[in-house]
Parts: C-alpha cells; sequence; structure tokens
C-alpha cells in the first residue's frame, strides 16, 4: 500500500460545534469548502452544460462514474488524452466511484464471487469482470481526485444478503488499497451493511481500521425509508474519526442533505438536479416547481426570483416553459443550471450556519420553506 | 406609411472597391459590422446554445422566425413579456422574418389569395389566414430590430407561377408599408423572381421604388442550382441601390457566403451551422468534419487547431466523439458553437479583406481550401 502525498490531498474540519461540520478539502486540483454537493458528470459531462456553466455556477467538484467511462469510451482512450479532467476540460476536483453501485444495478445478469463480479455492458450486452484491483486500475487511469473502493451493494433491508456482501466488501476495500499505485488520488473506503446499525458498526470499524483519508456511506438512498437512513446516519459522527470527509452517496434532495449534514456528512452527489432538469422541473429552495405547468405561460418572474444564477438573472417562467412546449434543448441546460446552482448555493448557506453556529435555526426555517408545496 | 427613426437605424458603405462592401448597420439593438451572418433562432433560441455562449462568439445579429412564434408561444405573449428580445434575453439585434417562406414551404396544406394565405399549422393542423397586414402586426408585436414584407415564395423554376406570384409579392410589399406603425423598426423590401433575370430586374425596380432601408433577395437557395443563384446575384449589384443593405436569405455554405459577397451583398442568415451540429458535422475553413467517424475516437486536436471558439480551445474531437456516441446533448452545443464561430469568423476575415483591398486574394484563397475533403 503506498501512502497518499498530503501536500496534494488534505481535509481539515473548520468548525463542528455539534455534529455539523464546515471543512476544507484540499485536493490536487483545488480546495473544496464542505460540506458540498458534487454534480454528476456520468459519462464524462454534466449532461447538457458546459464546464463553463459549472464553473460559473461555482461547482468546485464534480462526480463522474467509473462503469460508464470504463464502458465507453474507456479508460484507455482517456489515460491517452490526459486523464478526465483534461478530456473533458475540468480543471477542479473530480471523484469517480468505483462502479460498484452501477455493476450491482443491473440485477439478474451479473454474477458475485469473491474474485469480483462479471456483468453484461448495458451497452451491446458484452461480458466484462470487474474485480476490486481493476475497479483501481481504471480510476488511476481516469485519474480523479478521490477514488472510491470497488463494494458490494445490496439490497438494503435483506439481512442475511447484507452479511455476505459485507465480508466482500470488507475483502475488497483491502485488496483495493493494496492495487492502488498512484500517490496523487485519495482512495476512499466505503461502509455497507444496509440498515442495520450492528452491521454498519461493525462495517465502519473495520473499513475505518484501514486508516483511508475518507470514508463514503454507501448503500443509502437505494430504496430504505427515509426514517432507516436518518438511523443509520445518526451513527455515522460516531463510528467514523471527526478527522477525516465522510460522503454519503446517491444523496441529493435538499431535505435529505441538511438532515445529513445535521449528522455530521460533508460531501454528497446526486444525478437528482440534473434529472429533474430534463424533466422540467425546477429545484427551489420552496419545493419543486413543474415549468412546464400552463400556469407559467405568461409569467414574466424567474423560477426564483431571489436566485443569483445565470438562469434566474435573465430568463423567465415563461419563456422556459416555452422552450420546453417547442421541445427546445436549451431547456434542459437553463434548467439544469438552476438546479445545481440551488443546491451548491444550498451547501453555501448551511455552511456559512455552520460557521455563524446556527446551522439548527438554518435548517429549522429551510425545511419549513420546502414543505410548502410550491405551486 | 410612417417613416423610420434614422437615429436608430442607418447603413453605411465604408468600403467597397469594386462589389464587394463592407459596412455598418446601426440598430437600436447595436451596430453590426457588414457583411454579417446571422445564426438562426427558429422558436426564440438558437439551438442548444445560450444568448451569453452567442455573445461570446461575437454574434451581433441573429434571425428569428415569425411563422414558428406566431404559432407557438404566440406573439402576443412575446409583447406582453417585453418583446422578443427581453423574451429570448438578446440584446443585440434581432431580424424577424416575415413567416412567408415557411407558409410557402407548407406545400399543398395552403391556399393562396391576392388577400394572403389560409394554411395548417404544422402543429396541431390548425387553420391560419396570414396576410402581409398581420404579419407586420405579428413581426412589430415581436419587436425585431429588422422586420421583413411577407412574400410569396415560388418555385424558382416555375416561370408562370413567378409572374404570377411577383404580382402578389409587390402588391404585399405595399400592404406592408401601410400597415406598419412602429418607427423603430426597419422594413426591408424581399425581391423575388425565381431564376429569370428579368422578372428579379423587375422586382428589384418596383421594390426599390416603394424606398425601403434595406433590401433582401428571396426565393434562392431554395432548388435552383449554384449557377442559376449566382447568375441572379450577378444582377443584384446593380439593381439595388448602393447606400442600402442587401440580404440574401437562406444562404449559409462558407462558399456561397463568398461567392455572395463578391456580389456585393451584405447580410446572411442560415441554419445550417446549427443544424450541421446536431447531425454530428463540423464546418471548418477546410471543409465539413463527420465527427462520429471512428478515425476521432483518439485524436487528441481540435476540429480546427486554429480556431479561437470555446470548442477548440478546450475539447478534443476524441472528446466530442465520445459526446456524440453516448448521445449527450453537450455534443450539440459545442459543435453549435464551433460552427456558428467559424461562419462569424469567416465573416469578419471576408471584411478586413475588403477594407484591405484583398478581398479576390482572400476569397481565393478559402475557396481552394474548402475545396479539399476534410476526413
Amino acid at each position: 500500500m503506498l501512502s497518499l502525498n498530503n501536500q496534494q490531498f488534505s481535509f481539515q474540519v473548520i468548525s463542528n460545534k455539534g455534529k455539523p461540520r464546515a471543512g476544507i478539502l484540499k485536493t490536487p486540483h483545488g480546495d473544496v469548502q464542505t460540506p458540498v454537493f458534487m454534480p454528476v458528470g456520468t459519462q464524462a459531462t454534466v449532461k447538457a452544460i458546459t464546464p463553463a456553466q459549472l464553473d460559473e455556477i461555482g461547482v468546485t467538484i464534480l462526480l463522474s462514474n467509473t462503469y460508464h467511462l470504463y464502458l465507453r469510451p474507456g479508460a484507455d482512450i482517456i489515460s491517452e488524452l490526459g486523464g478526465l479532467h483534461h478530456f473533458m476540460h475540468w480543471d477542479k476536483a473530480i471523484l469517480t466511484d468505483s462502479g460498484g453501485f452501477q455493476v450491482f444495478s443491473l440485477g439478474e445478469t451479473r454474477k458475485i464471487n469473491n474474485d469480483g463480479v462479471t456483468f453484461k455492458s448495458h451497452l451491446d450486452g458484452s461480458l466484462h469482470h470487474f474485480t476490486p484491483e481493476l475497479a483501481i486500475q481504471v480510476q488511476e487511469k481516469l485519474g480523479a481526485d478521490i477514488i472510491m473502493t470497488f463494494d458490494e451493494c445490496p439490497d438494503p433491508h435483506d439481512l442475511k444478503y447484507n452479511m455476505d456482501a459485507l465480508k466482500r466488501t470488507h475483502l475488497w476495500a483491502e485488496r483495493c488499497l493494496k492495487a492502488k499505485t498512484r500517490t496523487d488520488q485519495a482512495l476512499f473506503g466505503i461502509i455497507q451493511g444496509g440498515i442495520f446499525p450492528d452491521l454498519r458498526e461493525q462495517s465502519a470499524e473495520f473499513i475505518t481500521s484501514l486508516n483511508f483519508p475518507g470514508y463514503a456511506i454507501g448503500g443509502l438512498s437505494v430504496g430504505e425509508t427515509k426514517s432507516e437512513m436518518l438511523a443509520i446516519l445518526d451513527g455515522v459522527d460516531g463510528w467514523l474519526p471527526a478527522d477525516k470527509p465522510r460522503y454519503l452517496m446517491g444523496v441529493g434532495t435538499p431535505q435529505d442533505l441538511i438532515e445529513a449534514v445535521r449528522r455530521g456528512i460533508d460531501m454528497f452527489d446526486c444525478v437528482l438536479p440534473t434529472r429533474l432538469a430534463r424533466h422540467q422541473a425546477a429545484q427551489t429552495f420552496f419545493g419543486r416547481i413543474n415549468l412546464m405547468n400552463a400556469v407559467h405561460a405568461h409569467d414574466p418572474n424567474p423560477i426564483d426570483i431571489s436566485c443569483q444564477c445565470y438562469t434566474c438573472q435573465h430568463f423567465s417562467r415563461a419563456y422556459l416553459r416555452h422552450l420546453i412546449v417547442a421541445k427546445e434543448m436549451l431547456a434542459a441546460t437553463l434548467i439544469s443550471i438552476h438546479n445545481i446552482f440551488t443546491l451548491v448555493e444550498l451547501m453555501r448557506r448551511i455552511r456559512r450556519s455552520i460557521l455563524e453556529n446556527c446551522f439548527d435555526q438554518y435548517a429549522f426555517e429551510m425545511t419549513k420553506l420546502m414543505e410548502k408545496p410550491a405551486d
């Protein structure tokens, strides 16, 4: 196991009165203020928007998917072309997942054994075998700042399966660590264990014993109830070391972000803001708005009159609805800009509230606001 | 007939050694250096790109389509929302066509008499009746800087039809002038007459007698051969007054732009750069490139290594091909930016060559370059 170059990567908690934390994550591609929301660029692009637009929104780190890039265009091509940062022209931080979540989402088409997972490509049905070693090798070729261990992501309610899977996830975490060769990437370990606090605690104990520079909570936001998710998150602050970043994978509603920060989480990713945008829904601090709704046809107001994003500064709901009805691509672009901005801005405000020691009050007010139906 | 406010709109030819002209068109929304290429924003958006991106490209005027906006979202909505500039957040110049070309493109579903044209909407089959008066009324509600007379656009090879249609086009031009009420919009007259020089000359004589602030050549680039088009353009400089802008409608290949400027044309519009982009084709000074081609899969070079556009400054052919193969919307955005930039840049270079009195040499070199197959 090679150690990480600590001059290139570090994490510092600068405020934590109670569980919510404000921190700074240093990476070879810039500093990330936490808590942070990472937009998802599955296929080496955040759908419908340019890196310049992401930069203008204030995004400092984004996530890309190893499974998708491994299949297309292939990690070798991206490596040849200078790595993922250069390939997609994003010179701030990138995190890649390990492919685990996607591979396990393929359901019946995949076969698991202790060595790894054999699965069929969703693109052309071709057979592939993913192992912890390959997941690391691919992620080293992609060259993200933060990479993830290859884990197994079971049905969160299936105790027996979670017990079995956890053994593999732990074994694979050790193999990922051994397989790692680059010192300029931070490999985060992933805690699994479904909705079972005992398993989660056991997983945290094992994974943290491997001394990763950061820890992720995997296997949530995959079908469990909100209260089941929160019950697990309640334990996180006790199970994980205070001086390492904590990343809750796949979580992205404003309410969930607030509740997870309340419980000591620092990092998040979710496809929600861009997926909603392609389905005509704008995310605001006062709920979701379906811009397709005829009520917006004559509305000269922006999505959110107090929002500082490019879309809200310049375009009315009536114009956005027109673009949607006319099936213009610009609709997805402008609504994606707004939706990502909203989550990035939410995290900025949450961070400020932590620094100003008023997170609870801010969270209370935001939660009240978001409970009101928007239209 | 109301006169135009000449403080808001004027045209000055600043160089014309021979037929090619460099000029400045002043509009209420800024100066336009001619010759100029106008990208098309059919439905109040240039497909797949934001106004900020258009501005960065250096676009100073764009075209939008009255027919489409009349049907959806409707001119009243756009007027209510402050006019087309405000609606689509474009504060530089806009030209709207009259809807004539689109209505006549509908073919068998439309009925023409001297009063106007009855047609079925391509969206929902609803019946509409367009007249010169309505075309002006709609364009006044949209509020573009330059608006167009309502003309009839026949098969360019049909002499009999062209003779009949020309009478209506001339009658309608007079009715458009009478119907005009705003003084802050320049109404351009349109010359028709198919591929028949006699009819074209006759049309030019009549239309220029009405003293419009600018003149368009309609009914070309609609099925005639290149030499038939050029034969008509050969006459333009003699038929049209030197002190008014001349606009060749619907023309947009680099070769055609060069040949038309050579014959004294100042303004152009075409959907080609954005349509090509949505079909994976990049327009360059050395021909068209199909970016879907597998030869680009590993290519670290941009579309055009000498191009200064956002796309060529930051993205490789390999990345663009990946976006295309992965069906990512960003492909259309990035290639559209490049394609529009190329035509805008071509016009900037053409203009410079006119000012430096070396248009013929520039045109010769560009034409040679463009004849070479690009890939």
